[in-house]
């Protein structure tokens, strides 16, 4: 190495910089959804569109450019896996996506994406699909620019998805999906047939919600959610927003009438906090966050299904919720229970699906994206096949394009590429959690305790402490000595879905 | 005017970004005193220092000063009251001032007083001036440096005043002050003599928390503080804190053994609040906040003190308090509370003090900081100084150094000029609403019913819908038609407590 680290000392203070307003923007999006007062939503908008626009500036200027090659020859012989070199590799991957797509395509994707989303509110609420095509239409179009642009090798497809999961092909993903939806069509359909074996009914009686707030927030801090460097709070939408690893909050909404929202919501939310509070001190700011959204999406289902919805989880906090809402848990017992929150159905709304159903909604719109993209499918004819679609995989016709085809924000916000995440992190979830069960044999009896310490320091060894310094696909590879496939969740619904609806 | 404001408009533009970044450094500075998390402090500094320095990058730069120069030749015909001319002015105004002091002092100015702020904290916990000492004689140095380099006409001291009160002269100053001095130590003293006559008994009693929080909403509320743009939260130190004019906080904090503390801390918090959400709705942004903090605090002290402590205001809300806490004030007669609100008694502490005594804290400050500047007192005979000058004002004796000189955070943290702004404002508030009442002679009988709008109208026009428009010195003049001077006060203090007190 010389002597000399001139560039990248500069580079890292830029860097610093850039991640201190992207901080600065989080906090106001934050507060925006908790507690800004009413009408301050104009000037809101304002402030975080300068300071976006301000990082944006400070990331792509050419000068930038010219320190990412200067300390790349400053860096020559520092280990790929070290910090600094890590620092280096990733920051200029960002870079490379950001300056690839001329400004002037950026500022007509906000301008048509902020129109979009202003008819789709409307389209969606009066089930009115033709408001939104001529939108979608151009949002398709532009997004065909963007990707090409940005560049790929096979599939026009890889380069949007690229922006969300980094070094992960169209083709991986259609294979591991195929592989599951192979298992997973069927399972549904066995499921439907044995219905009567579970349902909901206990967890929509009344739940005070100041109770659902503090037994919610015990599990996750048994979990392991520092709330010395995070928060809970109430939003619409539930989200977790970190500022730094030392700052990570979460948000949730409560429904005094059915359990499920909260409990598991709060659940969800702290596996994605864990993930932000767990990347090693030591990292550089810029990579001190998660690494992809399919590896945050692991996290969260990881601690909401696979542990929060598990036998052995509520054998310990049965009896404990039991006492805290006696007047509607007394009759119940913990199997009733237990099948309760994980009563499976098809039913029409993703954000609403139960584990087993929620990835055909996925391959429904991941499918339909690239066929949107490569023009085989035209936007006229999108809600029919949207349908058909539904149809073949989950059983049911959605009755409306509100509940079809116009359910997501995503598409009207210009979000492309970006569902497929989801199903790889519930995945991922499970194929971690098997490692992890392997690794660490006490992990099943350690949950049963209400012991999260052990599972937790996996995750926080094999996952959270890396940060963004390997890409997923690397870090999946460092972490289970194999890629991501479907088997382990395949093999994990069948067995607890068989166990409940009894085949 | 010419055709082309090519460079006012990029000016605005310009300016719109600080104000932005400056309005997401508010929040952030927000948050941090009411619900970040504990260990989150170390990154939200990073945050706030990136943040502070983009924005005076931004605003020092030389291209800003050829846009001034442009932007004054293109608005040479515009009306100097005009908003356009106001905000060249105006900005141009706090460049100067910022251009002026090199990056050199400015940076070593803040290593000083933040290594000085640490020693300043335990210094006044352990009464150990001697610990404080060198850093002040190190930070007096400092500001000379300063001064020299913003400049000034007469007096050194006139530069540092000017950074909080612009246009205003340490001679102007010393004139009123010492107009009001004459007529308040004597007042203090005939009070003393009475002092049987009122005590704060009755506010000592049991005050439930919520109840306290909910009708002092409810009288800021009435006042005019519009909940829609803005919001009331609890923090250590009470503060009002504006976004933009539709978003405007407060917060408090509440003792439930002393009414005095929050009750009156939001009606401050709400003159405050009143004055930052009155500013004109078309300003541009970086005019749309407080002329000064005498200005400022002239607004907060006028409904605190000359509304919130005055006979009509509890005619109308003595029932309503007593209503909300029977345990605690169903013995009690509005007389005996009013005179409990207003019971004066020389103290130590400045931020403690009555509206009698306030002002002569602030001359002694005033006296003091100048003294130093010019070096007739020296740092290490300045608490047997202050000692003296507290017996001839107060009557009474600091016994230690922690009751004296070593009370405030300002000079740790490099204030000096500010202290002076705190009785102008005190004086101003009296003068605002003599003429108020004069022009709207309902304001009185409004007041006893409950009914703000016509005072606050009042304001809104005179005062608040300017912005930063005017100086301080000018916007007192277009209001008033005089300037700023001490008889109204005097009359106001002599008039109210000499019926409290019987002379």
């Amino acid at each position: 190495m010389p002597e000399s680290l001139a560039s990248f000392d500069q580079l890292k203070a830029r860097l610093d910089d850039v991640q201190n307003i992207t901080s600065a923007v989080a906090l106001l999006g934050w507060d925006q959804q908790t507690y800004m007062p009413e009408h301050g939503a104009a000037t809101r908008g304002d402030q975080m569109a300068t300071l976006e626009r301000i990082a944006h500036e400070m990331f792509t200027t050419p000068a930038m450019g010219q320190l990412f090659e200067q300390s790349a020859v400053e860096l020559a012989s520092a280990d790929d896996a070290s910090d600094d070199a890590s620092l280096v590799r990733v920051a200029k991957r960002d870079y490379d996506l950001k300056t690839r797509v001329p400004a002037s395509l950026i500022a007509e994707l906000a301008h048509t994406t902020s129109l979009a989303h202003t008819d789709w509110i409307k389209a969606r609420a009066e089930n009115n699909y033709a408001l939104f095509a001529p939108w979608l239409e151009k949002i398709i179009a532009l997004k065909r620019q963007e990707a090409d642009h940005i560049g790929y090798a096979e599939n026009r497809y890889d380069a949007l998805l690229n922006q969300y999961e980094y070094g992960t092909s169209t083709a991986e993903v259609t294979a591991i999906f195929d592989a599951l939806k192979k298992d997973v069509v069927p399972l549904v359909t066995r499921i439907v047939e044995q219905k009567e074996r579970a349902n909901d009914s206990v967890l929509r009686r009344f739940y005070d919600v100041k109770k659902q707030n503090d037994f919610s927030a015990r599990v996750a801090h048994d979990f392991g959610y520092d709330f010395q460097r995070g928060r809970q709070d109430v939003a619409v939408h539930p989200f977790c927003e970190g500022m730094s690893r030392d700052d990570v909050r979460i948000t949730t909404r409560f429904d005094p009438r059915f359990l499920q929202v909260a409990l598991f919501g709060v659940l969800h939310e702290t596996g994605h906090a864990l993930y932000e509070q767990g990347v090693g001190a030591d990292l550089p700011h810029y990579l001190a966050s998660g690494t992809s959204l399919g590896v945050h999406e692991s996290q969260s289902r990881l601690w909401e299904n696979v542990v929060g919805r598990s036998r052995g989880f509520w054998k310990h906090y049965f009896p404990q919720i039991q006492d805290v809402f006696p007047e509607s848990l007394s009759d119940v017992d913990v199997e009733t229970f237990y099948r309760a929150v994980n009563t499976s159905a098809p039913s029409f709304i993703r954000v609403e699906a139960d584990e087993v159903t929620y990835s055909l909604h996925i391959m429904l719109r991941f499918e339909m994206e690239q066929e949107l993209l490569s023009g085989t499918l035209g936007v006229a004819d999108a809600p029919a096949a949207w349908n058909e679609k539904f149809k073949s995989y989950l059983g049911i016709t959605p009755p409306t394009d509100t509940l079809g085809i116009l359910q997501d924000v995503h598409w009207s916000i210009g979000l492309v590429g970006y569902f497929p995440t989801y199903a790889l992190g519930s995945m991922l979830a499970a194929q971690l959690y098997e490692k992890a069960a392997h690794d660490v044999p006490s992990i099943p009896a350690d949950i049963e305790h209400g012991q999260f310490a052990s599972l937790l320091g996996w995750l926080r060894t094999n996952i959270h402490a890396h940060g963004r310094k390997f890409t997923p696909k690397e870090l999946v590879q460092r972490a289970l000595g194999e890629p991501l496939n479907a088997r382990p969740y395949v093999q994990y619904l069948t067995s607890k879905y068989g166990d409940i609806y009894g085949f």
